[in-house]
């Protein structure tokens, strides 16, 4: 049969997910999600604790869409996985665009902006687990108001958020956090890119007020991607600080690519898929959990990532990384402990 | 590329949501929302205490449709909200519609068929809160099997819920539910709309078996409106009543739009939206939790409130009140409280 | 207004749900889910004990498709329903078909392959509820991965899940599952169908694993169908068996339909429905939850069952069933209990 619009023209489009917009993109709705299941081991060379599991990672569906100069995203847990509530929400915004696209306005539950590492989606980063230094001094979501924006290589974004991060208490404790980027190259082969962040959380103990900062570099040629972070962070009176390397080599010729800036996710070229290599080094404060230590407390370690993607399509991911590290634990005197991980990973996005 | 149907004719529409149908209106898909985020302050004069919070008041997805005489509605929330928690259902019922509009059988979680602004959608209500006699009076959401049909103007329901309201107990206990409304007048220009209410509501304990009583008033005038209702209750033996008395002003011309007995969202004429007035007085028995009283117990106030709505979209609403009251607790010997609430509202509803 | 695609040529099509895929197949989205509410009274005659209840049986959401030889599939509860949380997942899983349908491997939450009454949907099963012997023999869904292919008239599975079935802990316990069927005889008008499953089940406790096997017989002739499986387990050192019988008879006319193994929903011809008669008989150990016995136990008992079902259209299914049954608590030394159930329920598949 036919198919038609009662109203404006309509251009729909699936790709693993749906999207429907009105030909003048004056509106638009489209449903997707991803769903990440995760294989790990991981091993603690000082306790002897071993742990292997076979777990949902993430499983999300959003919604999204506008009409003129508002719109909106709601994504949701479908299950409950590693860090998440089943019916919790991860982004639950609304945004207004009507000042263009150099200064949008967000309201509601999001990213805060801060760092390059945390803020490309975790279907999209190299190695399958962002890296302890990114967990310790990147903010998640929260619920506030951000004022973003971007042009043909720059972005900008800064807003005011709950500094409690569960967005379920008052707004007495607030941060501040904002990321500038800039593309000084990028072209299809090659990508030179600048960033630097700040967030400044309010508390209600002066030992627990957090100023942190990060500075970020990518840089893109060919195959080849390199990206490193340099963190710093003071909570109360402490100073702690850290910096991570990463480099990628696709190994099937694809680029990977960058948009507003972030990377995405390598979209393979051939029938056959993409594959990628990519090993990570880290060094400094951060919150080595992944290798099987205490997520609550404060670690002075060193870490490093191998991993291996095989890109099937542009929504299907197959990964496998191996992560090995030492830390002293900060606060408890001293004490060393050594671990690693192996992880591997089944991702649809869609 | 071309999109063709492999069965019936079908009609596609987005306004924000996404709506399929065969051209034959035989089967119908629909997926839409509503997001809320509010900022409230409350401020409770006698005990000194103040609260403000940013959070999500409304987050919520549905999927509705039919084939032939049958059909449903699946709303949940995608976050813990306000009253909610992730995960949980609104409306979740199946509809028979086969003895015509004028007799439709509805089974499962819905709205009981009470009040003028109970039975109004919280995306369409004028003030952003609904007043507190309707939060006493009026029962909400609850598992039942409704009859209810409409006319050209005139609807009624009448059903059998599970008093407890919770969905999850027995159903040895039951409420019965009923509301008939009609319009005496109904042009673009004006309306006179009448209607009235009740439930009947059985309990283990005789002292909290309920009867209550609504009748509601409704009218408009190019962009003016005028709401009130009257309520009465007897809880075991103790008598409540109140009313509260609404007016409305679309300063910029737009009429408020009224179907089906309930009024709906104002539907900006302009690309640069619409601008309304609503103030509101209320009076009696109550459920004063807005502005900071305790909202497990009955108190015996008054209370107005002043609001401010700007319509950027059908889809968008931006919206700021301010409740004043005070009530004394009927329950703990008349102690007197007082309190206000300022609120302010970023809505989409797709 | 006029529908195209941006990509390639998109086959559109509703019946209640919606699906989106591409002319050549290669992409597919579908949204769709199911509703059952559900009015039971249990009466348990030796210890007196009635219940009676109104309430969600089950409401599901899912998302599924694919690209290429990559789909996936997120089916999740919107209400907290009988056993089952909202905002939880049923199926959660990502399937690659790229050896073609006799080896597909699904990885992720998933229906373990065993029993045809287990595997055929809760949507479909002719009995409102499941024999007391397949809730006690067959597992649930479990994470893991599964091969599993189908010809013109056979089907296999066999996956290695976690044996606690909830798959949140560990990987060290787990349970090798796996089912093969074969039909015989499958015309329009008849069908001999034949089955067989095991599942081995390791478990921290020698005393709580678990060795089971089934085997089932399918059979249709014109609008009537007979089905029956024979049950055997060990746990621990002690063995339990069981079987049940059924028959059902489509009063209209209409076959019961048979796909890829497991039957489906009754499809009515005309206009005005279908109705089936069902009986089925159950003896031995089993888990008789349905007419009140304590699930956790376990019981050697009989139970039998008479049902009426009326598919008003392919989406919409009223049913009622009674069943009675006695049984002995073979764990605390032969207590006998008899019980009944009365059951009534709506449904909406989509």
């Amino acid at each position: 049969g036919t198919v038609s619009s009662a109203g404006d023209d309509l251009i729909i489009n699936t790709k693993g997910n749906l999207s429907v917009k009105t030909a003048d993109n004056s509106k638009s709705f489209a449903i997707g999600g991803r769903l990440q299941w995760d294989y790990d081991a991981t091993e603690s060379k000082d306790n002897e604790k071993k742990t292997d599991d076979f777990d949902v990672r993430r499983a999300r569906i959003y919604v999204k869409g506008h009409v003129n100069d508002w719109g909106y995203k709601a994504q949701f847990n479908v299950a409950e996985s590693d860090g998440a509530k089943g019916g919790s929400a991860e982004d639950l915004y609304i945004n207004y665009s009507g000042f263009g696209s150099a200064a949008n306005i967000k309201v509601g539950k999001q990213s805060e902006p801060f760092g390059l590492e945390s803020t490309t989606s975790s279907k999209d980063i190299s190695a399958l687990e962002r890296s302890a230094l990114t967990e310790f001094y990147a903010p998640s979501r929260a619920a506030g108001v951000q004022l973003h924006g971007k042009g043909s290589n720059w972005t900008y974004g800064v807003g005011l958020f709950e500094s409690d991060g569960d967005g379920s208490n008052d707004v007495e404790h607030t941060a501040l956090t904002g990321r500038v980027t800039f593309a000084a190259l990028h072209t299809e082969q090659a990508l030179l890119h600048v960033g630097a962040s700040f967030s400044s959380r309010d508390a209600e103990e002066s030992a627990d007020e957090v100023d942190s900062y990060g500075l970020e570099f990518g840089a893109a040629f060919g195959p080849l991607h390199l990206q490193s972070e340099y963190f710093a962070s003071e909570i109360g009176s402490q100073d702690y600080d850290g910096y991570y390397l990463q480099a990628g080599w696709i190994i099937t010729g694809e680029s990977r690519p960058y948009k507003n800036g972030v990377f995405s996710r390598v979209k393979p070229k051939g029938p056959l898929g993409a594959w990628e290599l990519v090993a990570r080094y880290e060094d400094g404060d951060g919150k080595y959990s992944d290798i099987g230590l205490e997520s609550e407390q404060r670690y002075n370690g060193k870490q490093y990532t191998v991993g291996l993607n095989y890109y099937a399509t542009k929504n299907t991911r197959l990964g496998l990384s191996y992560m090995d590290g030492e830390a002293d634990n900060a606060e408890s005197g001293g004490t060393r402990f050594a671990g690693n991980e192996l992880r591997g990973r089944f991702q649809f996005a869609f």
